[in-house]
């Protein structure tokens, strides 16, 4: 660890009900399985062997996330350090797709059609409809939400304008202060943070995978929320990352 | 349910592991047990069946009440509910008693001597040495704390000057406007919300036995947290309550 470093370190959910099922899950709040209870248990034994000092932390409205951020917390004996939830730290909404398996829409719209709405930076997913059983307008954590706030649909790129202004203006005021943060979220709000961070295009972020359960570390210099190094806790597990920008 | 009501449910949390094997447990950071986690999944299907729209939780820092919270939280299936930890909802620091077994205890002081530890209001049992294994300065939780803020033992009068203004100046103006809200502690910090909330004289506080597991509802009028009424949600295990103070 390099001195005077701050850290952010960003955690996937693991397994849920719905990812074993095979279904778009957006904004419906489907809990974690078995299987992703112990991810998390795994992210907060990587997240503990840095020694990092972390300060605080944030995650979604949705209990796979703030489960995953709950077991983690616990692995490291940390359950005290002050948590916030935000609905902006959400997984992307996935409009009237929501609920429905993977398999089955593909053979509906063609593997295709399916893969421009799970892949591409901007086309968003056909619109949730008004009387979808899944409206979260109708559900009471997000009622301080302006109805314009709450999404019927949202491509990354959607996704990316409401998770930018928390960065900028919650989240990384305080990295660059010099506390060392930790974000349990989503693979689309992830997305858009590592987006964020390390300046990738908008048709090379489609191509990142962050892995589930297998923290991604940034190290800033103090006063900075430059990354001067990023790296996953677990090496046998990592994916490719996008370089760290030049200055 | 009456009309333009506020409720405030305050929870104690249950069996812990040093309440199991009978020592004085103070700021040490003991967790839960099996019957303590179920206690508390019973507080969460209380605080459901009452309905109320509660919009935000308290919680102390210590990984008792913490756990409390969460399991309740999570029997509600509330886990997104706001929640602040602060150490002022702790519980009694117990001094120089803290770790000590309740019985050898009494043995070596004597059972008056520990009962008047035990149950006096403002006789703090003595200072916890300065070499304590449980020594709370060097814990990091408490980093941000002034050194004169951290005790080295309290009586359930200390506990209350450090609880009352975080009620006054925190809790008590978001329940005035019309906030429902859980509150998972200790049980003398909740004893010491008590007694602000019901105005109970220094020596009847100390008879007053708060049940585990067994959510205590105070009901304001909207715009006011002068209780209106008050009362445990398991009626089998409800304690007799102090009555509430007349206008």
């Amino acid at each position: 660890m390099s001195e005077a470093a701050t850290f952010l370190a960003l955690v996937r959910h693991g397994q849920s009900e719905w990812n074993l099922q095979n279904r778009f899950t957006g904004w419906v709040d489907v809990d974690l399985t078995d299987k992703g209870r112990e991810e998390a248990r795994e992210a907060g034994g990587l997240l503990n062997a840095t020694g990092v000092d972390f300060v605080g932390c944030y995650t979604s409205v949705q209990k796979r996330a703030i489960r995953t951020l709950w077991i983690a917390l616990d692995e490291m004996d940390r359950m005290w350090l002050p948590t916030i939830k935000c609905w902006r730290l959400n997984e992307r909404h996935y409009g009237a797709l929501t609920g429905l398996d993977k398999k089955e829409t593909a053979e509906k719209h063609g593997a295709e059609q399916v893969k421009i709405w799970r892949r591409s930076f901007d086309t968003p997913p056909p619109p949730m409809p008004e009387d979808s059983p899944y409206d979260p307008a109708r559900d009471p954590r997000y009622r301080d939400l302006a109805p314009s706030e709450i999404p019927r649909a949202e491509s990354l790129k959607t996704t990316l304008q409401r998770v930018e202004p928390y960065w900028r203006e919650e989240i990384a005021p305080r990295a660059a202060r010099g506390e060392s943060l930790i974000i349990a979220a989503h693979g689309n709000s992830l997305r858009a943070l590592v987006k964020l961070l390390l300046d990738v295009s908008d048709s090379d972020i489609v191509e990142v995978e962050i892995p589930t359960g297998n923290p991604l570390l940034f190290e800033f210099a103090r006063g900075s929320t430059a990354p001067r190094a990023a790296r996953y806790l677990d090496d046998a597990r990592a994916e490719k990352l996008p370089p760290i920008p030049e200055k």
